[in-house]
């Protein structure tokens, strides 16, 4: 499925209900990071051990929430007229060149750090 | 763009760096949310009248930040196991549901408010 | 009442459940970020002139949310060893010299902005 | 030191600037999510073995974050008329209730998951 078809969808839903007066880029943001904390919520307090057994028993209430903020995203990046595939292509290539495979394999640092 | 295709760029990318070692499901949601907070920042104390100007003089900043909050929410969807388009999807049939036009049309109180 | 004072309490609750093993300082901003999150959906949507209103119909919730972030907080910088009290008084000083009252008064601007 | 004498110092370094007009409740939340996001960016990947060093190394920068967040929930405690110190008591309280010595020691499930 294209990120194209899925904002459309998003958008004629937001239009049926006049939502457009809601959603300027701060409301988007403000909600977006909202929606983050509840996926967070989730995981509070969980041990190493215990992240999979949690993923798997909560995985309806969390594809729930990724789903959340993956919506605000997609009307966020479609309202600022941003193309979200390919700033998200640019910075995974960014990323390349940042983390050089040579000095970031297997190292958790950041790229200012390594 | 489809979002199958970007993630496979994301976990190739990861995988030629051996980081899955370091993103289990909570890292991750750590991370997605750490990243929405740097999204958000840019609008903190923005008033109503300044907030379209604000986000045209940061796009490229934020443009930056959600790229990295969607690029990580595609690799948790992939590491879970879960369709992000179609969870998207699902989440906006069961919106229309829970906000009826004739109910939410000009709206902005919550399904269980309305 | 003290910082020290309500600082004891909390610590005196943990020990007895033998929670410090949980309480890592990573593990204390997770709580504090989640929490902040949950404070921050009663406004999710708000506008400007709903927002008075809003707080007070969800004051105690919002109490609630505001007393969680602040226990974490508390016990965070007890267990780095940080006097909170004095890093906010070191904290609102340099605010003071970042924002002096000639150049600040009355905008929203950020100290590198104004 | 006493939480009402530094929410005195933060009220009067933000009347001085005639700030109170940017500082609603929904602001205020907004600022404090942006700030624990901070906070919580200085632990983001870092694996369980690396913490308290992270913690040691970033410790200003910590300190700094913790202040911010402080800092503003004072602030939005004393908007809203609430006694923070009051509250935090009475929130440990109620988790002494939900969370009794014999059933929650050594363990970090919710209470509802007890």
């Amino acid at each position: 499925m294209t990120i194209e078809e899925i904002t459309t969808r998003i958008c004629a839903f937001r239009d049926a209900r006049d939502w457009m007066q809601f959603h300027n880029p701060k409301e988007l943001a403000v909600a977006i990071t909202a929606e983050a904390g509840e996926l967070l919520q989730h995981f509070v307090w969980q041990q190493p051990g215990q992240i999979e057994q949690r993923a798997k028993e909560k995985l309806p209430e969390i594809t729930d929430e990724m789903a959340d903020v993956a919506i605000l995203l997609f009307e966020l990046a479609h309202n600022l007229g941003v193309d979200l595939g390919q700033a998200m292509l640019a910075k995974v290539e960014r990323n390349e060149t940042r983390y050089p495979v040579a000095k970031a394999k297997g190292s958790n640092a950041k790229y200012n750090e390594l």
